[in-house]
């Protein structure tokens, strides 16, 4: 059977055969740890993350590669945006599409802290009014919190424009780009924000383990990092190092990991971040034509393949949707998500918690003869239903 | 030119083939995301993943897998520990041979809360006598942390005796096993400790990037989570799930890192993990002697290799130890590491803060050629000063 790939969202697959050659590479003819030794070695390790950051502060459009972080995953990244920065009386906004890696943290932060957290409420199809921020902003509003995508229903919100209100105040702003970076247009100069979150899995084509957390120079000098320890500079001191990038990186790095990320974000720049996102649009607008003539098909969220990524929600009536997902398997060899996707809020939203939907993620190496195959699978399953 | 790796206490070089196959086979063979579908890739990741936490509880005699929390390092499993246990008014103790991944993390705590650490003093050779901790104990001493041995000077410390002395209060017990796992034996149940912090890519061959805590019941149920976000359970909350794993387990792991992990355990409990810590003996034995006979060179630490992991750190009479190690590369291939590593604490112990010393630290692949080779490399050094 043919195995069609369709949980981009989740992670890349299958991986670029240059990615696993960079992350083998490392292991066996590097191997060594950066900043660990003086030896010709751990200089190449260090050598090879420096050129990791400098090529992620180019394709984020970040300052300096001293503000790109790596971190282990964006979960990681989240987490030390939301507690590195807010304090006792703090007011937070976030959208009513945010994932559990941004919802999470807040609700314990806020029962343990007297944090109050708002929901900036989407409409129906996922998408959000920037004018929304304007109305719910208070002098104490310390963080607006937004993913760049729905993971659920590819929705793109509009943090470019919410970037601009949020530039003339004192608000920090954090971008969750975890469904975006490797198709949309991530700029970190252009969205002004202080935390652009982003892991390396996804849409840049690297490795689990890795991602990262571009920071502003406001943001990094009142963050407080979420991990402390050694650093491999100013080991004299018994504090953390106060300087960019230690600050926020102690401990041995993923180095693989770091290699294998570098060698997705060359292909990306080979290929063009625009000709994937262009081929994503492709396919979600392939998609989204198909499954508008099986009537038996609900699809949540914008449906526009201009406002959002290549991420489609759908049910059938009267299949459950995780049954929906096997069948999928079981009989076309296509994979696909279904349930919560880790972020309850985000089905409030599109009216479809708790019982989830199915969705379909699209990526690099799909192709359209594959979305066709999807589409046909599906009108088999509604007729046989 | 040889080269001779002596810095293992760093990370492990050369990286075992079956790791990098391992990771290999991940990466190109499974490659999707565990617990975030139910598609036969994801699952066969989730099997994975059960597998190696399985195993690493039978290596470190855990009862039972769920308490093997994997993390990106053992920085950020000590971190998890302190930051998740220690509250408001708590006492800790600490040996002062601790490196800063202990330190700079309670030094920033001791900052933010009312929380006093304070140092059980090691001898000038980095032992500790077991009856220290009894007279620091305090009613409201919550915490001990101490590493197994010293990353410095190889100095095992006494962590059987103060478990079982700690065994006996209500004091919380962590053990740093950084340096020995792997080759020492690092029993959880025999060490009656309540966090077990181990790393992946020193002693248990793996690669960077991926490490984790041991957890006792009583630490699982009163240690907050480090970072918190979707786990692909209970996806319907919108607060972190409190069983395990998924408590302390969030985003998407480090799966390639995890399944080269699987693959260091599987050579070590084919090699035996007595025979390789025989062999370190040997070698550090055979290093010491070696070392007495040059009297131009200082040996830090207890100096005896039944009292110590293959760790070993010298200077020579007028020559700095980074020019030092910069000699024996060059010279003679010889990859060490100088200065502080990253624990100041233990060189005011040892009498070398703050310039340090010259570490050599031996590891699996090692051979008694090239423990003579770098003495040597020595003698020749000294002769030519």
């Amino acid at each position: 059977m043919q195995e069609i790939y369709a949980d981009h969202g989740a992670t890349t697959y299958p991986r670029p055969p240059q990615v696993i050659d960079e992350m083998t590479h490392y292991m066996r003819d590097i191997g060594c740890s950066p900043g660990r030794g003086g030896y010709a070695k751990a200089l190449d390790a260090a050598r090879m993350v420096y050129e990791t950051r400098h090529l992620l502060a180019r394709f984020f459009n970040v300052p300096t590669p001293e503000q790109v972080i790596f971190t282990p995953n964006i979960t990681y990244s989240l987490n030390m945006a939301i507690k590195g920065l807010l304090k006792e009386g703090d007011h937070v906004l976030i959208s009513s599409m945010e994932h559990n890696a941004v919802v999470r943290p807040l609700t314990s932060l806020a029962g343990e802290k007297n944090i109050s957290v708002e929901q900036l409420p989407c409409a129906a199809d996922g998408s959000l009014d920037p004018r929304q921020v304007k109305k719910a902003l208070r002098p104490q509003t310390r963080l607006v919190i937004l993913t760049h995508a729905s993971n659920v229903a590819g929705t793109i919100l509009p943090v470019y424009e919410i970037g601009e209100i949020l530039q003339q105040t004192n608000t920090f702003f954090c971008v969750d780009a975890a469904q975006t970076a490797g198709s949309e247009v991530v700029d970190f100069k252009a969205l002004h924000c202080d935390y652009l979150a982003f892991t390396g899995h996804k849409g840049l084509l690297g490795p689990p383990g890795i991602g990262g957390l571009c920071l502003s120079e406001r943001a990094v000098s009142v963050t407080a990092p979420l991990v402390e320890g050694g650093t491999g500079s100013r080991s004299e001191e018994e504090t953390q190092p106060d300087f960019l990038p230690d600050k926020f990186e102690s401990g041995t790095q993923n180095v693989p990991g770091i290699a294998g990320l570098a060698a997705g974000i060359r292909l990306i720049n080979e290929v063009g971040r625009e000709n994937i996102g262009k081929d994503k649009h492709r396919f979600t607008a392939q998609f989204l034509a198909g499954l508008a003539e099986i009537p038996e098909i609900t699809v949540y969220g914008i449906n526009d393949p201009d406002k959002m990524v290549a991420t489609i929600s759908i049910n059938i009536d009267g299949i459950d949707n995780g049954d929906l997902s096997f069948m999928l398997e079981q009989g076309y060899g296509i994979m696909t998500r279904s349930g919560l996707h880790c972020a309850p809020l985000a089905h409030k939203t599109l009216g479809t918690f708790p019982q989830g939907t199915l969705r379909f993620s699209f990526g690099y190496k799909n192709t359209p003869e594959q979305i066709n195959s999807i589409l046909q699978a599906l009108q088999e399953i509604v007729k046989e239903r």
